[in-house]
């Protein structure tokens, strides 16, 4: 009980700083936003992590920026000393901004209105990013050196599939060194109650493209050519039946079943079907209503997605032509034993055996699935930091349905990986005005400065 | 025999002059391609139909500018005095010039190169339109005063489907009064061969658009969220089947079986498969390989073609995202019975009758079809004037596969529709590297020339 409330002490200390010097944090998340880094288009990327770099410095910390083959700049920071070692990844590179007509406000202008923040990469994730550089730089002013280290890796590819990750994993080994790592990627409920994961989908963004013709033809000639786009179209609705389910050749068997453990973890309070069909006006959920099997849906059996597709004559107006060629560029989110190199192989043959050999097949982004199951004592520490934080129960899932480079990070060490994030379920990530809300920020901060604390001098805190 | 030998000599005279001047036809062929007339950016519609209308008026022409509600000006012009009265009816408008990057010269430059005018419009329509006042001024220059009356009706929106013509047919009924209409559009073969339809398809160019959800959606979701990507897709490849018939649900009773008579008019030689096989790089047609088969899929059988398809990312690189909505065009080439209207009844049926309500429909274009046989004496006439210019057999095709406004222009008088252009088999109409080959040009001048002659004053020439 002693202990108990000497840790008390210097975190109740913590949480006032934190309330205290709230408009500065946002007034550096503010910059951090307003500095564009489209990975796609490679706008600003350099500057960006030179902001980041700066912060590093002020707080303290050995900085490295790394480069590995034709990568934009690593940065890694070391600070205090250990064991424990905590490395928390993340990344500083945000998703494209266009539709731009469906944004409210600037993408990177960074407005706050009525306690959100809306700017492209405030939920993915420069949010999440600045709360834990800030927790780390509170930590360190109001309790002291750090009883233990923190490692960050930040790195700017993240939104392509962190192509280069998994040689840098290779190259420097030492860095990815730890005990934990804490990925800041994850949503609280709209009573902010914080959804806390432990590993995540793997990934393969393939294009598919058909040019079976030397150039466009008058779409007369329609009668008597078969057109690229109409072979693309069968080609794709040949993966995929109308519920959703992959039909790829094979596929199927490297799906594991969903084992009775991980079903029991899914609890049904934790998806609210109506919120997401209110937000996104979804009239009726593919496979199911049900919360749990909506749930294990979602972590547990691979998805199918178009992210985009494109033929002819795409502006307004009409153009009478057949075109040359079709494209699409979709994603597939993976379960552990489906590779994303198995995918496309799986895939390949598929197209081949119903005579689409014409389709090409471009893997342009192959991420593996992580997951790694924390120990009850891992959970007790997490569930503390929420309780005294957001005053609130936390919600454990398995997994999360998006995708990182957690494998390349983790796997090297079989390192737990705790993923929290700032985002909330409203923010629309990859979408028009993203958004985070401020009041989750900061108490995001203090959770973070408390899982350090608890993680990092757990005989401290008694636990 | 005298009186043969007397048209000889005028015609003679009047093909001496075309060849002695042809720089002259080529360099006002030029300033017309150099107009931009793109009428679905609405771009240059007025100065090219200024330039026009000046080369009429210098011509001799009673000319009006006519517009009818919101129209892009029509161009009418009078010369000569009949009867026999001859309608040319052509358009100023052109297609848009996408993919600009796939032009070896300016699409607008209008640049010659052996032999050949690079130019978006040379071929649909310009050319035609060019060659047919040429004609008639240069009739009138060697020949003298016209013992027959020309009409010219231009118009400038051909290429969105001449939406307002049958609204101008009803309120300017005396404009359409003739006994023959004369209708630019055609090809040659390599040889200089022509082609000459007496009637086309009609169209219906509808866009499908599938907006299911609120927003773009993180990609993760596709596991138990349906796209209206898919959605889009699962439509379009309901209304046709992978060998390229359409199968949207009760079309089929409503295409007349080809009639032995029209079969009959079905020439082999006049299709050659090779041809396009090696021009766009085709490997195999649709239904079958054999030249009358095709022939009677292009004139008889209606099509399905995707012009244009759209949805999500559709810059470089990568984005994970369900797009919120998905849109095609798509247009259908009709035959008789198949009216635009009834085309988009049926679509809406079969498209509620699958379960896809969701997929709207909007008719952007709608033309219905029209054929007018030719008397066994006109086809004499057409005959005489190809062996005198082209010297060469021409072919006679019952339809072209393409559209265009001759229901609305033709069918309240019933008139003969006579089908000819200076294009080619390898004009890449619609498409980047438009061109027509400048000997095509000038011989179609002395072909119209002839054909106006033949029709204008039959008993000179003794037929």
């Amino acid at each position: 009980m002693n202990s108990k409330r000497e840790a008390d002490k210097h975190m109740q200390q913590f949480y006032r700083y934190v309330e205290d010097h709230s408009a500065g944090y946002v007034q550096e998340l503010q910059s951090l936003l307003r500095e564009p880094s489209i990975i796609t288009n490679t706008i600003g990327m350099t500057s960006t992590a030179t902001l980041i770099e700066q912060i590093m410095l002020r707080m303290g910390c050995q900085v490295r920026q790394i480069t590995c083959g034709d990568s934009k700049p690593y940065l890694y920071g070391e600070v205090g000393s250990g064991p424990p070692t905590i490395l928390f990844y993340n990344h500083y590179d945000v998703q494209p901004v266009e539709p731009l007509n469906e944004w409210d406000f600037g993408p990177f202008s960074a407005e706050v209105h009525d306690g959100y923040v809306y700017a492209r990469g405030a939920a993915d994730n420069k949010g999440s990013l600045s709360a834990a550089l800030a927790a780390v730089e509170t930590y360190r002013k109001v309790i002291g050196d750090l009883p233990f280290r923190v490692k960050f890796l930040f790195e700017g590819e993240e939104e392509v599939g962190s192509y280069n990750m998994e040689r840098l994993a290779q190259t420097e080994k030492e860095l990815f060194q730890a005990d934990l790592c804490f990925w800041g990627s994850g949503v609280l409920d709209n009573s902010g109650h914080p959804y806390i994961s432990f590993g995540l989908k793997g990934m393969a963004y393939i294009e598919l493209r058909c040019s079976t013709l030397r150039s466009d033809i008058h779409s007369a000639m329609a009668a008597i050519v078969d057109s690229p786009v109409w072979r693309l179209l069968y080609a794709l609705t040949s993966l995929r039946d109308a519920r959703g389910t992959i039909t790829i050749d094979g596929l199927d068997t490297h799906v594991r079943p969903v084992s009775a453990e991980d079903r029991d973890r899914l609890v049904p309070s934790d998806f609210d079907p109506d919120y997401f069909r209110d937000l996104f006006g979804i009239k009726e959920f593919l496979h199911s209503n049900d919360p749990r099997e909506l749930m294990e849906r979602l972590f547990f059996h691979p998805s199918l997605n178009i992210c985009g597709i494109r033929a002819g004559y795409t502006k307004g107006g009409t153009k009478t032509i057949m075109p040359r060629e079709a494209w699409a560029n979709v994603d597939l989110r993976l379960v552990p034993d489906l590779t994303p190199e198995l995918v496309v192989n799986l895939l390949r043959t598929h197209l081949d055996t119903l005579g689409f050999g014409d389709v090409e097949l471009l893997l342009k982004c192959a991420i593996p699935g992580y997951r790694h199951q924390p120990s009850a004592d891992h959970l007790a520490r997490i569930r503390q930091a929420s309780l005294e934080t957001f005053h609130s129960e936390p919600s454990f899932l398995p997994m999360m349905a998006a995708s990182g480079p957690m494998y390349h990070v983790c796997a090297p060490n079989r390192l737990p990986v705790l993923s929290f994030g700032v985002a909330h379920q409203g923010s629309h990530i990859h979408a028009p005005n993203e958004n985070i809300r401020v009041h989750d920020f900061i108490q995001g901060i203090k959770f973070i400065g408390r899982v350090l604390d608890l993680f990092g001098c757990p005989n401290r805190s008694g636990i």
